[in-house]
């Protein structure tokens, strides 16, 4: 995503016309790779570093060729055996498909500013029927552009709002229609109150997953850039006035481990009025319990004291910091991420996506 | 460990008498720290930058003083409140124990010769009866020193290679006695077949835990410094013919990420061959049901095939490269740790341990 961002103005300020792949569809086969694009300009040039990889590409710029003359997005449908899958990056064959289109910047240069303000977005584009048209829903309500049908658009608007909130791109089913929804989104943010012995490798970890980390803690001694020094943003102050300051929505992680209730307490009030998507704090089950107690006194409902995760953490066998940090994350992710947490060939197979 | 190895050669150095504290027990409370330890030197000064923390210092930093006059070791039970817990890493309060002896070097130092050369050992200290009677017991097999009874010096020592193996100091209660056994490992192994985009997030989360990292490929283009900036070695060949160099250990986890049967399947018969902790390949289940008859083919049994985890991780719904490794890092340790996977607030309580 960054990458089309910055290349948006360059483009614009080129004379000739662009193609734009994107891969929309995966069957068959995982780790998906939807939204993945390249560019390709007159001549057949990629441009810019990223490609869709692998055979893929030849195909790719073969095609961009006739779009651009044509002025006429197309959808290709490929069939790639296991090894030109892995050069790719899938894990094993099945059929892609590749939306090829002339690059329009404008909704792109909408929705770049609203990621850049810290909100997300998304470009619907219709993949069958009225092929290419493009529908824009940001996360404060605004819809732009029609994919031709004013009930599709608010079918596609509707849906487009949950996929939105879940951050990965993908293709809908919808009344007949498909179409490809491509999510733009600041990177997650974890938010973690507390700058113990856990806190460090957490961040560490977290920083190599994508998230946007930031630390909150009273005591400066311990939020110091010596203990932290790749974290993104360090703060020292009161933890439940800082944390104010950060958007406490679904795709960020709040992780408390300052283990000091007069830490935890107004910051859980706080967080338990917001619709951020992790919660995990530090501590036994003892502890858990006491905490639920005193938030439960207060008049807070059973259903958000259940959105305490504590003790935190998947049950990994975790006994040093580093690996109480390694269970956290992958609590968090499996909370994103929807999985079950038993090892994947326990399994059962998925039934086969339509 | 690497710090109190460091310090041996200065404190022989030096003129005056060492006590040395460990923490040998903690009930209660978890992360557990056992092994933790702490030097003091005559008139109460701390040696090196290692304490075990909070309140429990100046507790220890007393009584080393007696310990020093007397010659006698002396075991301590202290009762820690939840914030002094908090202070010294431990996520709530409890009662631990303190063993503080006068410094002998010298199983040390066959520890330290036998961890620098790749291998692990333990010692075993007496904490009952004939206190401070220590035991050597390495991997090889090398048993000497003794608890001060024969069948005592016996029964720790089948236990200890256990504990030898799983790679965590604890204190083990046999034969109606009480021994701390510490044990001296070099860093746990990780061995990544496969240079992928896979193995790039994985080698560094990898770091952050501790793991010495390896990554081996036949692919000069994908196996480089370039690429893996932080791994600790890089080696471009045949897989399975570089594989060899490496202990295939109860410690050591193999990961394959090369997805390309001419690598796997020769790894993959050398390494079932071993007793290496962990073996994960990454790839369907329909191709790993396809490389496991393979094998069976071949001959190699059932709970052999069994040791093979494809699908690799746990069920974390990762999508990313770095999700993959992520989930990667957590069946390891899982199979390392002993955990379920599920939420830790899920898991009943534990029994309370003896």
């Amino acid at each position: 995503m960054t990458e089309l961002f910055d290349q948006i103005d360059e483009l614009r300020r080129g004379a000739g016309r662009v193609a734009v792949a994107t891969l929309v569809s995966t069957r068959g086969t995982t780790p998906r790779k939807e939204g993945a694009r390249m560019l390709v300009g007159e001549g057949g040039r990629i441009l810019g570093s990223v490609t869709i990889g692998g055979c893929v590409d030849a195909q790719v710029i073969e095609e961009s060729e006739d779009v651009l003359a044509s002025r006429a997005p197309r959808l290709l449908e490929l069939s790639l055996g296991d090894e030109e899958a892995w050069e790719i990056g899938l894990t094993c064959g099945g059929t892609i498909e590749v939306f090829v289109e002339p690059l329009a910047t404008e909704l792109l240069e909408r929705v770049r500013a609203h990621a850049h303000a810290g909100r997300r977005g998304a470009i619907v584009t219709r993949l069958d029927g009225e092929t290419g048209r493009k529908l824009l829903v940001l996360d404060d309500g605004t819809v732009e552009g029609s994919l031709g049908d004013a009930f599709l658009d608010e079918r596609f608007a509707g849906e487009t709002e949950a996929t939105i909130a879940a951050g990965v791109s993908r293709t809908l089913f919808l009344e007949g229609t498909r179409a490809f929804v491509e999510v733009f989104a600041p990177p997650a943010l974890l938010l973690v109150v507390g700058a113990g012995h856990v806190a460090m490798p957490l961040t560490e970890l977290a920083r190599i997953l994508g998230y946007r980390t930031v630390v909150l803690d009273g005591r400066p001694r311990f939020a110091s850039r010596e203990r932290f020094p790749a974290v993104d943003e360090l703060r020292v102050g009161i933890p439940s006035e800082l944390v104010t300051a950060y958007p406490l929505v679904p795709s960020t992680a709040l992780v408390l481990v300052a283990h000091d209730y007069k830490y935890d307490l107004p910051v859980l009030r706080h967080a338990l009025a917001t619709d951020v998507g992790y919660i995990g704090m530090l501590g036994s089950a003892r502890r858990g319990a006491a905490i639920r107690k005193l938030l439960a006194e207060e008049g807070v409902g059973s259903a958000a004291l259940e959105r305490i995760r504590v003790p935190i953490g998947l049950d990994l066998g975790a006994r040093s910091a580093p690996e109480i940090a390694l269970a956290i994350l992958a609590e968090i992710q499996v909370v994103r991420g929807g999985g079950s947490g038993l090892p994947m060939r326990a399994r059962p197979p998925r039934a086969t996506p339509a």
